[in-house]
């Protein structure tokens, strides 16, 4: 078989050869500050209904041992790569602490962490061939949904279309696939794709359906492309392909493989601060920084306005009067509320109680999105926040950010994702703090790991 | 949880709720001749690379012992119930000669019958749990199909995206889902629904992982229904739901839940005669009447004019020189080459062979086909075909046919189901005619069924 010259053949052929020693040191560093969140992430979703439901799916239908581990020891059986992969990838994508790539609007850690994670177990692949395969991830995740661009993502949750290709790359990757075996995989994961934002609309379980079965079934396209299932050499331009299938007329090509090498796409995702939707956190850092800078609290609001972006008025206004904790993160009203009342909008500040809280309902039927012409327009390179808040006693104040806290721009230090990571790893119920400790220097240390067995709580 | 009004509801109320008692006998004799036809084509599909890829998968990842078994006993090994499904849906779908679905243009037997016959084995269902799982599994998925329409299958490969919605159904139906579970399976099922045509173009092999996956997906979609995790309840006519997102605007809402129960789409099922595509089926009808009628012979004929409709030219474009017998079954010009030269087109008259010969070859380049708009306009509730033939001696010939050869008004008989069957087992290598005669005889006898292990070559 040879290569065709297209740019998804030129970005397989770039993902395969891609080897640790020609890594820059920050996209190293990087991916295990992106590790670590994601370990976090994965142990504060573990008790969630979708996720329990999959887990009794997996006992059912696969090997309950294996060299793949959950993240969730507690469960206590191990099983295949694609069934740990699934169950973790589910569980990682639960409390909206994920990281989030501008560009492609996608949440790269909660399908390549998983997936990788669960092969390099499979595989015995140690911690230089892990970073290696993330960042291989990461690049074909990201660029694929960049590819897709915002249009796609009106109604799909690009995390789960795009993330599918990039856990093929990162699987292919530590499969040792060569270029034309990572294209096939690449191919047979496209045509798998999928994953749409009608879930929003009532409160269902999909999310973590789509993180799940994008690393499930991305592995599922890695194996069977090494074992000779041939893969279609063209799913992004290909005209039966996803580009023309599902974003007719409104790709961007050179996503896909301009400038490839030069940089790194896991330098440019943001970690969350705040624990609601991403599209919410520049408008809460605007919403801070104003009440702040003018000395207003919550009680002293009378309404805000929120000018925003167009994703951020389609996701957001889906949610409807937001019964459930999850929905609540998903107001930009409620959060806003939270924020406002709370001075901050951590996982511990989303609760039952706060969903019946009268004051913070009434706060959130005052704050208003409208679309911002300018913050539309640099949108998703830059995810921009602005609010102009009415106060009771006349004022009119207007605060603006051109980054939102976590950016690749204004990025967590290792303190701040320390802390971040305690956090997540209480509320999943983690009482031994000498394990989690543990588990924070293993990640710190990531490269020189010659097994990676054991990254469970 | 309340069931809401929609139409989808209404169509999961009514799987659910479906009996055996109350099933016409043609459904169930009907539905008995399609598993047959099923059971053949698995067994001749089984040595497929993508099978044997997806083969290697299952025992990498699944479980080697389990309640389901794959229809190829040959491998020696059983697993669970998704990856059986997986394994026979892919091998079921490889030599073109499943069932076609006219008005989705659709193939349910290869998603519907590996599904409910994994999933019936997995729960200990019976003859009767089975047929009504089926008719289930028939009657969603092509309705869903339908409500694609034809604007869908321009690019999605329809089995696979309304297939892993009707697998959902038939597998809700046989775990005893009630109508809430039953639409939350489908709404789990439709958010991974995926499969596009782009393979067609370098004849790779996606059109078997379209099939298992969909067997697979819909199977997961039924389980975790069961267990708690909650499908989004509008998959199909929500705003961010298939219709809106994969056929925006084309959709044919009353195709959903028009007449409930007044007929069954496994009575509208067309059985294949001819091996190759079903696109090309009509044309070869009209070309082997034209032939007998007017005595014309391969070597008097100058050249073949198609009108035909839009969907043919679409899928039948796709497949370039035809370099493998794959492609070749999906070259108009070739197979009407091979049906001309042989008088048949049966699955044995497409070989390595005859890809060489100069006949075939310079006969495939005297074939034109050209949009019929009376055909068109009948597409997809008929499949007419439709032949003009120039001899060499200066005679311009024409023939209609308003049916293809195996359609529901000119099904095939119980007779050329048992030719058929025996046809493919041979070309499988089964050898052993008295077990092929044992299952027939199974097949005839289905609804007597107390346990449906067993169906294995």
């Amino acid at each position: 078989m040879s290569l065709p010259t297209t740019r998804t053949a030129r970005l397989a052929t770039w993902s395969s050869n891609l080897t640790y020693s020609t890594l820059p040191d920050p996209a190293i560093q990087r991916t295990k500050d992106l590790f670590l969140d994601w370990l976090g992430c994965t142990i504060a979703g573990r008790s969630h209904p979708a996720v329990t439901a999959i887990v009794k799916f997996v006992k059912a239908m696969g090997p309950t041992s294996g060299k793949s581990e959950l993240v969730d020891g507690q469960l206590e059986f191990t099983t295949s790569a694609a069934f740990a992969a699934l169950v973790n990838g589910a569980a990682s994508h639960v409390v909206e602490q994920d990281d989030l790539h501008n560009g492609s609007i996608t949440h790269p850690a909660t399908v390549i962490f998983p997936a990788a994670l669960a092969v390099a177990q499979d595989v015995g692949a140690d911690g230089k061939d892990f970073i290696t395969a993330c960042v291989v991830g990461y690049e074909v995740g990201c660029r694929v949904g960049a590819y897709f661009g915002k249009s796609h993502y009106e109604n799909f949750h690009s995390t789960a279309t795009a993330g599918t290709l990039g856990v093929a790359a990162a699987a292919a990757h530590l499969l040792k696939l060569n270029p034309e075996e990572t294209l096939s995989a690449i191919g047979t994961a496209g045509t798998q794709a999928a994953g749409l934002w009608q879930f929003l609309l009532d409160a269902s379980h999909s999310k973590q359906v789509h993180t799940g079965k994008a690393c499930s079934d991305g592995i599922f396209a890695a194996y069977t492309a090494r074992d000779g299932l041939l893969g279609t050499k063209d799913i992004l331009e290909g005209p039966r392909g996803m580009g023309n299938a599902l974003v007719p007329g409104k790709t961007k090509p050179e996503a896909i493989d301009g400038d490839l090498g030069a940089d790194f796409e896991v330098l440019r995702s943001s970690f969350k601060w705040h624990a609601s939707c991403r599209h919410t956190h520049p408008s809460v850092d605007a919403l801070l920084a104003l009440m702040g800078k003018h000395a207003v609290a919550f009680g002293d609001i009378e309404s805000v306005l929120v000018p925003t972006y167009q994703a951020a008025l389609n996701v957001l206004g889906m949610s409807g009067t937001c019964e459930t904790v999850h929905q609540s993160k998903f107001s930009m009203g409620f959060v806003l509320a939270v924020a406002a009342k709370k001075g901050q909008a951590m996982i511990t500040d989303f609760t039952e109680e706060d969903l019946k809280d009268s004051q913070l309902r009434e706060f959130q039927g005052r704050v208003r999105m409208v679309l911002d012409e300018e913050i539309e327009a640099a949108f998703p390179a830059r995810w921009m926040g602005r609010v102009i808040v009415k106060t009771k006693d006349g004022r009119e104040l207007e605060e603006r950010v051109g980054f939102a806290k976590g950016d690749p721009e204004v990025t967590l230090t290792r303190d701040e994702l320390e802390t971040k990571m305690r956090s997540l790893a209480r509320y999943g119920g983690i009482t031994d703090g000498n394990k989690v400790e543990a588990l924070i220097q293993r990640a710190w240390n990531l490269e020189n790991e010659t097994d990676l067995h054991g990254f469970v709580f």
